[in-house]
């Protein structure tokens, strides 16, 4: 038996083309606006926006690009945020992570405007998804998974939910969404990370299983509850086989977990997708407050 | 076997000594100072600020109560917590909750400024707690747990820990400091709720139990492992027996846990002290952090 595909680049599409239709039908406005800030030249941070500018013009949003230098100050990144802060014109900004070395990204992301943070990551968006207010910006691949559940209809109401990784941007978010007293949530939520002891056995307990480990193929199938829903966040470079072509695999072992799971993402076109629909969503949500203000 | 009891009072004790030093050594400074804002006359409420202001009396910081009738406006109150921000004599603002009904506590938290935010629960001091920047300030109660643990040494690093409950208090926040990597951290954090099966069961698996259900004496000394750390934080006054007095208990079934756990915090004189002292720490931050600005 072979798994049930989550096809997240068709419902990512499909989330296209409904923030597509909304700002059709808001001819008569301004369309949203997203500024996309890179600094530097890292190869994958390059595609990443590129990838976003792209699903910008697929939806009507309209996009401009601030780079940088890899060799910007602090200063420099300051002045170029503030300055997109006070343009009426820019809905979101995006800060492009990792940010190069020396930079203090933390300290860059509390200047955005909150109101413009459409990655979720200033600390009062944070803050809202601990409070549970509904204000703020959720960050975008927890509220991309959590948008891929809703629209296959898996329930997590008092099923067990294990996240592997705390990060700030992942393992960190998902958790307070997934305990959230809503339609995608209600979870029994565990996270485990590089210090967790048993983690074969403690993935085996859940239900519902979202690797975001950072480790390429970590999680392997006999791991895995049967039936259980893989949700992969992982996504790594493999030097190319016999065709020469690199390839990507996610934190879990496809070929393995595609024979015990129930539900899985694959990668690519899995969580990723859903991440860069989010971004959308949250762009076209900031616009739309910013409308009706 | 009796588990060894884990002394809140007297661990809040010897830290509100320490912030007291602190206090008398900077003699040639203006003392830290507290601002209590009590809206209605809830007898819970009254207590807990009475006991409040006691604790900084003890330790040399100065307190002020500014009381406001139940049936003050939202406007109202949000006029005492902006003419509190902007006065340059007070370093802390504690907000007490529960408000009266049809008060939106949310949005006078908001307006809190961050800086004086000792109790931790504006948006951004939330927010921080999950971006781990430990600019902000961390929420009493939680707090208070990270201490008490700290001081008894209980090593959580790679230890299943299991919080029942998933408020915005005392839950959400807690789970985020046991996942952190820091001494009292690195936990495998699990947290239930009303809606989690099977709670004796998860229970059992966990090294630490968290009891914060807002339920009297809802954990069952048979719900445990044996040896298991139990902090609760529960508090409900139970009707009096023969002798007519009411009694205070926890979320805790004591009696039956102590002789199951391998340290425990009783009801009273667990969690309670340790909320306040850890109030009294964030208020003489707040005093520190302006004096080095």
């Amino acid at each position: 038996m072979s798994a049930r595909i989550l096809d997240g680049k068709s419902v990512a599409n499909a989330v296209l083309e409904e923030i597509g239709d909304e700002v059709t039908a808001a001819a008569a406005a301004r369309p949203p606006s997203l500024a996309a800030v890179l600094v530097g030249d890292d190869p994958a941070s390059r595609v990443y926006v590129r990838n976003k500018m792209k699903a910008c013009d697929r939806c009507g949003i309209g996009s401009r690009l601030e780079q940088l230098p890899a060799s910007a100050s602090d200063a420099q990144v300051a002045e170029v945020l503030q300055r997109l802060n006070a343009d009426d014109e820019v809905d979101g900004i995006l800060l492009q992570l990792p940010l190069p070395a020396g930079i203090d990204s933390d300290a860059l992301l509390r200047l955005l405007d909150p109101t413009k943070d459409v990655d979720g990551l200033h600390p009062v968006n944070l803050g809202k998804l601990v409070a549970d207010d509904s204000s703020g910006f959720v960050p975008c691949t927890p509220a991309g998974i959590v948008e891929l559940l809703r629209r296959y209809e898996i329930d997590l109401a008092g099923r067990r939910a294990v996240i592997l990784g705390r990060s700030n941007l992942v393992g960190k978010p998902l958790a307070l969404l997934l305990l959230r007293r809503a339609a995608v949530g209600n979870a029994t939520v565990t996270v485990l990370h590089t210090r967790s002891r048993d983690i074969p056995e403690r993935i085996r307990e859940a239900e519902v299983v979202v690797a975001a480990a950072g480790s390429a193929r970590f999680v392997q199938g006999a791991w895995l509850q049967p039936g259980a829903t893989v949700i992969d966040v992982g996504i790594h470079r493999l030097p190319g086989g016999e065709s020469g072509r690199a390839r990507l695999v996610g934190d879990v072992d496809f070929a393995q977990a595609v024979e015990v799971a129930g539900a899985i993402t694959p990668v690519p076109g899995g969580v990723g997708p859903m991440t860069v629909a989010m971004l959308m969503r949250n762009t076209a949500l900031a616009w739309r407050r910013k409308r009706l203000a």
